[in-house]
């Protein structure tokens, strides 16, 4: 993102760059039925915010990506014990954070109506509240968040025109370009989520997110 | 670890407790063919002592686990796209930690025998200074850790009986132990390493050595 910055300035100077200055940006790519995804979709608006950094909000599906592995689920089904190990971990860290948490009933949850709403709303207003409730629902209240009226429940919380969205997110060309994101996850690498770009540095996991907003704010650009 | 604590008192009063206070022991199972591993054997002793944490190293052979799981190498060689992140990674997280670091030309690099002699020094006051060294010569020097000579050679500069050593470290017994300790890592749920325990309280990886140590100290007993 590209805009002129007004400088702060002792008392008495003041000055506008003429010349645009890049703030800094923080590729956010997620997935609903991601628990790690959790913690981070709760957290990075504020910490983002409060280092003055954008979060490009990136949905995407890990299913195709896990496939590609020759998967065909969550490394956390797929591997008993580290499935064991990964619901304490998360009851663990949300209580680190102060976020609620309930282990789901059903792991990994299909997601891929909520994401393709998601990838409709990425460069909305509402993208960060969408994707909280939606996580909510999936990790606090243990409810489906695939089925038609359950993402139309969620948007019309947030007085959004549920059915208008609904139809959008299913139009072929929205399809289309989810499908387009998620082999542009494939080709950049990501290999799970929740993961963070800041320019072409990647960062793995929610335990990366600070890590990726410091070099989002001190790394040479 | 139980002993009497002599406990601080303001100016005037002074007091033993006669009664065993339960000082908080954290356990640190650990590899020295294990990159992450190398990150907390550099961590953890200041970061125990400036708690009052006591370490129980507990060195034990990620090999065996990984075979249990079907797997041939480490996970960072079978899954490439992780593998290539992880060096990455490396870099960062040593740069953040001030830790000097170079990408092993092998990986992961063969360790049984200098995981039997650490076995044999995990109770003395070597074991330490000794787990550092391995890992700065296969993470930093990038040069051979399970050849005789490449052991015998970080002992004598510890001062220590190098050949004595390696003699008990190769006996039946002690190799027999070592069998043992990474048969209770299986059993315990081990699935990688670093892996920290507070009694039955499990954490994996450097990420949560903090949270681990922690928890060894707020945590009810």
């Amino acid at each position: 993102m590209e805009r002129t910055r007004r400088i702060r300035q002792p008392p008495g100077g003041s000055m506008t760059l003429a010349a645009p200055v890049s703030l800094p940006t923080l590729e956010f790519w997620f997935e609903f039925g991601s628990n790690y995804s959790y913690l981070s979709v709760m957290r990075i608006g504020d910490l983002a915010r409060q280092r003055g950094v954008t979060v490009a909000w990136k949905p995407f599906l890990l299913g195709p990506i896990f496939q590609g592995f020759g998967w065909n689920s969550s490394p956390f089904v797929l591997q008993k014990e580290k499935g064991i190990y990964v619901w304490r971990d998360m009851a663990r860290q949300c209580a680190k954070y102060g976020l609620p948490w309930k282990q789901p009933s059903q792991f990994p949850r299909r997601s891929v109506l909520p994401v393709r709403v998601a990838l409709l709303g990425a460069e909305t207003p509402w993208i960060e509240a969408y994707s909280q409730r939606m996580m909510q629902r999936n990790f606090v209240e243990d409810r489906d968040i695939d089925a038609p009226e359950a993402v139309s429940e969620v948007l019309a919380d947030l007085g959004l025109p549920a059915q208008d969205l609904l139809r959008a997110a299913q139009a072929e060309g929205n399809k289309q370009r989810l499908r387009e994101q998620t082999d542009e996850a494939r080709r950049r690498g990501i290999f799970g989520a929740p993961t963070f770009f800041v320019g072409s540095e990647m960062f793995w996991g929610n335990d990366r997110l600070d890590d990726a907003l410091d070099f989002a704010v001190y790394a040479p650009r």
